[in-house]
């Protein structure tokens, strides 16, 4: 099956995204569908200009600069193609004529500033500087007929004419198979007269073999396993492209929010793990039919699957009893990385096909932080970084080039909407920002793709907090200011007062959307356990080193909410008190691990020897955690000398 | 499961088998009941002498010599413990005792003359001179218990403990671990306070892990997977002994008695390959439960299974489409050897297990001729050696230390017993060997374990048409002896007449067992295929060298009926004609092959290195293959001069 010629393909740099275009969309609404984050605030009405873009290959196929980006655009950048993703699509007389062309003519660049995530640290795959080497290789060959003067069987033949080509077998191994392309070996030499393509698994293991030329055909796709959402992109090994991408909700989530009430499911029914497991496993099989329907492509053309995830997503994933994760010591079963037949695990990809999981760290520290050490390199940079991973099971990493310490925090689901009243995930509708005018109490707020408000995700309740904070609705402990709650903006529950952010006329749920005492309360858990994970780890290498450790750098990673503000997670005490200019968001940083391993099967030697040089830092356990916790409890934290930038708020945070 | 050891074990030498003691059962008994063919004329009654043993260990703990012992074997033999197996068995008054000491206590040596095959050249085993090196060898660690100061993960723990065996990773490559096996990693290592016992394929690939010390449970099996009949081989892989065998009728044989009907079926049919992979499958799973009750183990104590059979039953075996074997210019899919997981061809064994295919030759010269050469070690004798193997489908190898060439004819079943009016596989009851009086052509005859007669087996058709020839009942060309055909041992049927071997009231069958005129062609068919397949390979030998090769010695292997009378086989021009001294009868060298590859894994390279340098040759498409055929179709030969040392019959073979 090759793939479909009829249809327009953009490559979007540096991203490393190629997209499909669909008639009468504009570029930006072609983004926002692909779940690429573009800057916007006038919600696509070409007025606000945050969302420019560079027209690097196929300019003629679009159509003019329209009045809006004349208005909004300098004349040096229209001559420069620069041009807005609201205002641009394809000229719909080029249409027919693009379509016949062999695709892609078109190529965008999207600058830093028109992007949410920070792509100068974490740009995916080949912009990051890593090369395509794929573990998975295609190889068309030419097979020598057989004859009764020599009598060679096929696969001998084969291996004689895959050894004449010089792109494999450098080092003579002599190649072998995979027992279910063996079988088809017979009838596929003959399909296509002697014409063959081998799909090679780490040089020299055939894994397929199809009639023909299918080199074109060959993908991979790479899996973020988290606790509550699941995420995957299928990339074209040829190219190195993402083709698709899609998420869904771990369907686990039904027998447990977090990972130790999962494990507690596990010990509490007979056949617990076994439905975690079928319930992940039919939920990345659906992801995988998602992907493949979007870039018609079939299933059995993606040879390898890799994944990153916690190590109790790890092992449930792979069937394995995570139940001693959850005891004391805390050991996984394994922490290698590992090579597993996706029909031993029911993958529905390729049947010759190959898992390949990343390397865990230890109990509560798993694959995803490797994957994020992998594509941040933070242990590649000179300052001492602190990365955080925000999800269910949080995961902090302190480093430089010199040493590397991770450990992990019951964070808890705030940050991904959960447990909050009118919390949900990051997508369309969710307020991702917002601010109060201390003066009326009044919210302006932003949603992600402009939609009518449902909800509220995780950068909206860290602007939520903050600005009550900021307009002393708040106290620095957490509760509610009682010289407000008679104020028009709250409203009384049975549980107590809530503070109104969109009243019900506003929403598309046709209920008010509030915080409540219990929202605060549950932001405060959140960030406290990431403050005090953080002051542990430097706790623990200073304790080693002898020396006074100060983050120099952050990295934000995970599902946020649409993007985080970063003062504002400053300001609530998150993170470490630090230069805006000093903090990145870098994204899915966990994916874009499992992306580049995809991309490039030595960065597993690169895991495999990073992961002997961590230290591990068991938090939880740790001597001074009560306290520590107990004190970042507070706005920004008990001890405001670690928070020096915030004395312009001193009136606030004195009080 | 630790074996039963309220049983007594008898150990007999040099077949290196293990047999396991019945109540009231003689040691001749037990012999033939575990399919080991002992000489016997008088059928265990004690007077012919023919099954006499050497008693090396635990004669206090048999009964005293019996009368009949005492008149047939001499004071010397007596006194130095040589017993008759049948007059042989443990006194009933030491078995208690004799259960509750460790086994076993009681070794037997079984000498060359009381066994119908030929252990000068093939003893199994660890007697033939292999040394015990399996693929699968169990190690018992104790693995540390994990705790907070360093908290490593099962598997990597387990590593360690594994290193510090001195046993193995002597190459200190990291061992690595079976899916499966990972999955029980966690709960088996709790089960028995770590201490588990490892599975280690190839010396690093861990496939198994139990709780406790199951060392001792290390089985392997063997199995030749004949056109007709399938046999398994239990062995322990620790100590190198067969512990039961069983065998049972290949349920291929339903869609076709040959290989070649066999490949139609598959053409012809949609699902043809599925049934006949299917139903193989199935009964090899079958003998593998038998020979699992038998010696009171269970299947997944089986880590390992060697196959040998023809190249047809090889693909079919493992589902690969055999229909261009079928074809010009008859090749394979693949010939070398392969290591296949049990549970990807749904084999009945340890679910971490494999199978081990050993290499095929050519499309029509099978893994059977690799397991005859290793066994047989035809590729060091000095002296040019023939070893044919009869079986449905007959190969043909000759060769010393300097040369070596195969073939394979279509010899039929008939020496199976099949196509044969009366003609039964060698089972007891079949008629094994025969002599016709001249004088008034009355039948002397013998049958497999002195069964009342149910039909003719091989090795019985052999002598009944050898002695046909000498009492001139039928003629050079095959034909009945028009002189003979009315007289009293005649019977005349629709189809013509047929010579009584005997006669419906002796029979258990209450039908006369008789010879046609067809059962006389089907051998011709097949002598004269072995005969001209042998002078084609000469041939072929001899042109490439340019000598005039002679055949010095002969190999007879396959399941014959009982045992072949050499002298007939001559007589008959199935081989050529050298003295009966340098005639070998060899048993099952295919299966022994197999059985000798599971022992000793540097087989498997002997194997692989042995086949790149046998030539193969064509026989049917040969040029004078028709000529040679047709000529070979004689008794015992259109050319008497090729039979020198039958001058004694120039009277009947001249006429």
């Amino acid at each position: 099956m090759m793939s479909d010629n009829s249809r327009i393909i953009i490559d979007f740099e540096p991203i490393s995204r190629r997209l499909f275009y669909k008639k009468k969309e504009n570029f930006y609404q072609l983004l926002v569908n692909s779940s690429i984050r573009v800057r916007s605030q006038c919600g696509g009405f070409g007025t606000c200009g945050k969302c420019k873009l560079l027209v690097q290959q196929g300019l003629k196929y679009l159509n003019p600069p329209t009045d809006s980006e004349k208005k909004v655009l300098s004349e040096e950048e229209i001559t420069e193609n620069v041009r807005l993703a609201c205002q641009c699509s394809i000229d719909e007389d080029q249409i027919d004529h693009l379509k016949r062309l062999p695709q892609p003519q078109i190529r965008v660049f999207l600058p830093q500033e028109s992007l949410l995530e920070d792509f100068k640290i974490l740009t995916s795959g080949l912009n990051k500087g890593v090369n395509l080497n794929p573990n998975v290789k295609k190889v068309f060959i030419e097979v020598e007929r057989p004859n009764l003067k020599t009598i060679i069987p096929d696969f001998e033949r084969i291996v004689t004419a895959l050894s004449s080509t010089t792109k494999i077998n450098k080092d003579h191994i002599e190649p072998s198979i995979e027992f279910e392309s063996l079988k088809k070996i017979p009838l596929t030499l003959r399909a296509d007269n002697h014409h063959i393509t081998l799909t090679l698994y780490e040089e020299n293991k055939i894994i397929d073999c199809e009639a023909g030329n299918t080199v074109a055909n060959n993908y991979g796709i790479a899996f973020d396993i988290g606790t509550t959402t699941l995420v995957g992109y299928l990339i074209n090994l040829n190219d190195g492209k993402i083709y698709s991408t899609a998420s869904a909700l771990n369907p686990q989530t039904a027998y447990g929010e977090d990972v130790v009430s999962r494990i507690t499911y596990i010990k509490n029914n007979k056949e617990g793990l076994l439905k975690l497991n079928a319930s992940v496993i039919d939920a990345i099989n659906v992801i995988i039919d998602e992907v493949c329907a979007e870039a018609k492509i079939s299933p059995s053309q993606i040879y390898e699957a890799t994944f990153v995830g916690n190590s109790v997503m790890h092992h449930i994933f792979l069937n394995i009893d995570p139940t001693y994760i959850g005891l004391s010591p805390y050991v996984p079963a394994i922490k290698k990385d590992l090579n597993i037949r996706s029909k031993d695990i029911n993958l529905k990809i390729n049947r010759g096909g190959y898992a390949y999981m990343l390397p865990l760290i230890a109990g509560y520290v798993g694959a995803d932080t490797t994957g994020i050490i992998l594509s941040s390199e933070i242990n590649k940079e000179s300052e001492l970084t602190l990365a955080i991973d925000v999800g269910t099971n949080g995961e902090i990493i302190v480093g430089n080039k010199d040493i590397l310490a991770t450990g992990s925090c019951a964070a808890g689901s705030a940050l991904e909407g959960a447990h909050i009243k009118n919390g949900m995930r990051a997508a369309a509708g969710a307020i991702d920002s917002l601010k109060i005018d201390p003066a009326n109490l009044s919210v302006r707020y932003t949603t992600i793709n402009n939609k009518k408000p449902l909800g509220i995700c995780g950068s909206g309740i860290i602007d939520a907090v903050a600005e009550m904070l900021k307009s002393k609705i708040i106290t620095r402990s957490g509760g509610f200011n009682k010289n407000f709650i008679d104020h028009e903006s709250f409203t009384k529950k049975n549980k107590g007062v809530e503070f109104i952010l969109v009243k019900k006329e506003q929403t598309s749920i046709n209920r008010d959307i509030t915080i409540s005492q219990n929202d605060i309360r549950e932001l405060q858990m959140a960030k406290a356990a990431f403050y005090s994970g953080t002051r542990i780890i430097l706790n623990f290498l200073n304790k080693a080193d002898e020396v006074e450790l100060k983050i120099k750098q952050i990295f934000l990673a995970g599902a946020f909410g649409n993007y985080i503000n970063k003062s504002n997670a400053k300001f609530i005490g998150m993170i470490p008190d630090i230069s805006d200019e000093f903090i990145y968001q870098i994204g899915n940083a966990a994916g874009i691990g499992a992306q580049n391993c995809l991309l490039n099967v030595n960065l597993r030697d690169k895991a495999r020897k990073l992961i002997k040089n961590i230290k591990y830092v068991e938090i939880a356990v740790a001597q001074e955690f009560q306290t520590e916790y107990a004190k970042a409890m507070y706005f920004p934290h008990l001890n405001l000398e670690y928070f020096p930038s915030l004395t312009e708020y001193n009136d606030i945070l004195k009080r």
